[in-house]
C-alpha cells in the first residue's frame, strides 16, 4: 500500500489543476460538452492513462479508464466532471480522482482484481446547461430520454448539436447503456455538502439511502386592502396565512427524525408596503431517505395548510411538482463500506443524502454505495467549498480497502 | 331645505359624469395636470357657477368656488379631483361635489352665512404623477416643498412644466397659500375607503383623527444552504424568522385597539426552492390615530425582530423609512359635525381614518372636520368603489346641518 497522504494530496492537487478549467476566468463554471469540460476531460484521461487505465469515452462524452481484471463484470468507481456556475472545486471532481488514486495504488500493489475495475467521469450531474440533471450516468443507466436531445441551453444549441459538437454521437446513445449483469456494482466517493460530518468531526460517512424529495407549489389566495383602512380582524391577509404555514413546515421537519422541508420561494401580490397581501405563492422541498416519513410528512402539511385557510377564510391550492422516491443504497456494497472504512481506522457513521448524485441513475443497472467526505462547514456550490486531505486519504484507503475486499470475497 | 335624495342623485350622476374625464379609454386615470383633469375641472366649475359659486383656480390649479357672506373668513368643504390609476369614481369627486350641493342647497333655502363657504377642488391628492401625495393641499396649506417641482414624472416631465402646461404658474405657488385667519376650518366628506361602516350598517360617521403612519424595512440575515443536505437544526433559515415575527406583528396588531400593521412587501434571497432562503427583506407598516400607541407597538415589535433574530442565529436590520405622526380633527368642528349628524337622523359614530387626506395638510392652516361615507365592501382605489344613494344623501343632508349649525353659532 502506498502512503495514502501523498495520494491523497496529488488528489487535491489534480482538484486545484482542473478547477483552472473553466468557462470563466475568474470563477469554476464548467458545463455539459464546454471546452472547458473537454479540457478537464483530457486532464483526467491522461492522469488514467498514468494509472494504466484504457479510456475510451460514451456516446454522451463519459470518460472510462477500465483496468481488465479476472472477470469481465466491472466495480465502477466515478463522480461527475461538470459543476455549477462559480463552483467548489471537490463536488464530483474529488469522485473521480480518488477512483484514479484507488485503481493506480491497486495497480503499483500489484493487485490482480477477480473483476475489471472502472473509472467514470461523468459528462453531466449538475444539469446547468440543459436545466435536466444526470445527463451522463442517465445514459449509462440506459435512463436518457431522447426528448431531452431537443432541448436547448440559453444560447439556442440543442441538446443534439452540443453532444456531437464534442464529439459524442446523440444517434448512438443507447449504445452507452451499461447492462445490469456487466456491472458488479457503482462505488461513488462525494463531498457531503452538508454540515453533519463537519460538526460531529467524522471524517468520512457511508451513505444509507438517497432521500427521496417532494415538490410543490402552495399558493394563499386571501383578500387585497388598504392597510391603513382594514381593520384586523377584516382582514384575510394572504402573508400573515403563510406565515403561519411556514412555521408550521419548520415545526413538523424538526420533528420527523432527518426529516428536511424548506420553503425557498415566496412571492407576495401585489407587493406593495401600504396593501395587505392577497396572493402569496410559496415552494415547498420535502426530503427524507424513507419515502413513507416524506409522503406522511409532505401531507401533513397539506392538511394543515388547508385547515389554516380555512380558519383564515383564505383559500389554499396545492399543486405537486415532482415526487422522487429515494434510492436506497445496497445493502451488501454499503456494509462491505463500512467494514472497509472501519479497517482503515475510522469510525463509519451511517448518513442519508440529502441530495441528488450519479449513483441515483447508476442503481438502474447496479447495486450502488456512496462514501460521505466532510466539507468545510458544509458549504458547497460556491467558491468556499473546501475539504482537509487528512480525509481525502481517510477516503482513498476505505476506497482501495473496499475493493480489496470485495475482490476477496468474489475470488 | 331641498328633498336631499334628489341632490344626491344629483351628485351621484356628477360622479359617473366625472368618471368620463379620464387619461385612457377604458379605465378611470386621472392624474395631476392632465388634459382629463383640466376636463373634469372644467365640468365641476361649470356645476360651481350653476350653485352661484365664483370661481378661480389657485397657481397649482386647483379649483375654488366661492360663495360669500356675512364675513371674509372662510369655511372650505372640499376634496380632491385626482384619481389613482384605474380607480373608483368617488374617491375625492364625492366631497368635491356634496360641497358643491351643500352651497346649492343653502343658496336655494336663502340662507345668508355669517361667513363665506368655499368649495375646493383639489389639484392632486394621490401623488400618481409625481410620487408624493397632497400637492395641492400642500399649497394651499403653505407646505409646498420648492423642491418638488424639479420632481419629473415617468415622461420626464417636470412638475413645473406640468403646473405651467395646464395653465399653473410655478412660480407664484407662495401665492397660492391661505393664511389660518382667513380659513374658519376644512370639512372634508370622503368615501371611508375601509369596511367599518359597511359591517356596522353605519351610513356615515365623524372621524377622530388621520391615522399616523411608521414605515420601516426589516431584513432578516441568515444562512443560506442547500435544502437536502442541511439539518433542520444546522439551519440559519432567514425566512422561518421572517415567518415567525410576522405572526408576532399580526397578533400585536390585534391586541391593540384600532392598531393596523402590516408586512406588504417581502423579497427571499436566494429564492430558489432547493436552497435555504439566507436573507429576507420585509416591509411593516404601523398606523393609529394615536401616536404613542403606534410608537410603542412599533418598539415591541423591534425588540421582537431582535429577540427572535438572537435565538435563531440570524442577524436582524431595522431601518425606520418614514414616521408620520397623527393628524388629530378639530375636537370643536367635529362635535358639530356630529350633532349635525344627529340632527339629521343617523347615528354618529366615530372613526379613526387610516389613509391620508387632503385633510392632513389643510390642519395646518385651519381646524379640520371629516365626514366618512360607507362604501360598499371597504373596496376603494378599484374600479368596483360604491356607495349608496342614501347615504350620500345622510352626508349632504348633515353637511349642510353642519355649516347652518355653525352659522347659527357664529351669528
Amino acid at each position: 500500500m502506498i502512503a495514502p497522504m501523498g495520494d491523497a494530496e496529488t488528489v487535491l492537487e489534480r482538484c486545484d489543476l482542473l478547477a483552472r478549467c473553466s468557462e470563466e476566468p475568474d470563477r469554476l463554471t464548467r458545463r455539459f460538452a464546454t471546452p472547458a469540460l473537454r479540457e478537464a476531460r483530457e486532464r483526467v484521461e491522461g492522469w488514467m492513462r498514468d494509472a494504466g487505465l484504457a479510456t475510451r469515452c460514451d456516446p454522451i462524452g463519459n470518460l472510462v479508464g477500465r483496468l481488465d481484471g479476472g472477470g469481465d463484470p466491472a466495480l465502477v468507481l466515478g463522480s461527475h466532471l461538470d459543476t455549477v456556475p462559480d463552483a467548489g472545486r471537490y463536488d464530483g471532481a474529488l469522485g473521480v480522482l480518488v477512483g484514479i488514486a484507488c485503481a493506480e495504488q491497486l495497480r503499483e500493489a500489484g493487485s490482480r482484481l477477480p473483476f475489471a475495475l472502472e473509472v467514470v467521469g461523468f459528462a453531466d450531474e449538475e444539469g446547468t446547461r440543459y436545466r435536466t440533471a444526470f445527463l451522463g450516468s442517465a445514459v449509462m443507466a440506459g435512463r436518457f430520454e431522447t426528448a431531452w436531445l431537443d432541448r436547448v441551453d440559453s444560447d439556442g444549441v440543442s441538446l443534439a448539436d452540443a453532444v456531437r459538437a464534442w464529439g459524442g454521437d446523440p444517434e448512438a446513445l443507447a449504445a452507452g447503456r451499461r447492462r445490469p449483469e456487466d456491472l458488479l456494482g457503482y462505488c461513488e466517493v462525494h463531498i457531503e455538502q452538508g454540515p453533519v460530518l463537519d460538526r460531529r468531526a467524522e471524517p468520512i460517512a457511508v451513505v444509507t439511502a438517497i432521500a427521496g424529495r417532494t415538490l410543490a407549489g402552495v399558493t394563499f389566495g386571501g383578500s387585497a386592502g388598504h392597510a391603513g383602512t382594514t381593520p384586523m380582524d377584516a382582514r384575510r391577509d394572504a402573508l400573515c396565512a403563510a406565515a403561519e404555514w411556514i412555521g408550521a413546515v419548520e415545526a413538523e421537519a424538526r420533528g420527523g427524525n432527518g426529516l428536511v422541508a424548506t420553503v425557498g420561494e415566496i412571492a407576495a401580490d401585489p407587493g406593495s408596503a401600504n396593501v395587505i397581501p392577497g396572493r402569496v405563492a410559496v415552494s415547498l422541498d420535502v426530503r427524507h431517505a424513507d419515502d413513507e416519513v416524506r409522503e406522511t410528512a409532505t401531507a401533513a402539511l397539506g392538511k394543515r395548510a388547508a385547515a389554516i385557510g380555512e380558519a383564515r377564510g383564505v383559500e389554499v391550492t396545492w399543486e405537486e411538482l415532482q415526487a422522487t422516491p429515494a434510492v436506497p443504497c445496497s445493502p451488501a456494497l454499503s456494509d462491505r463500506l463500512a467494514a472497509a472504512v472501519a479497517d482503515a481506522g475510522h469510525p463509519a457513521p451511517r448518513l442519508p443524502s440529502g441530495a441528488g448524485h450519479d449513483a441515483v441513475m447508476m442503481a438502474a443497472v447496479a447495486p450502488v454505495a456512496m462514501l460521505f467526505v466532510r466539507c468545510g462547514g458544509g458549504i458547497s456550490h460556491h467558491p468556499d467549498e473546501s475539504v482537509w486531505a487528512e480525509d481525502v486519504a481517510a477516503a482513498l484507503d476505505a476506497t482501495t480497502r473496499f475493493v480489496e475486499r470485495l475482490a476477496a470475497d468474489s475470488a
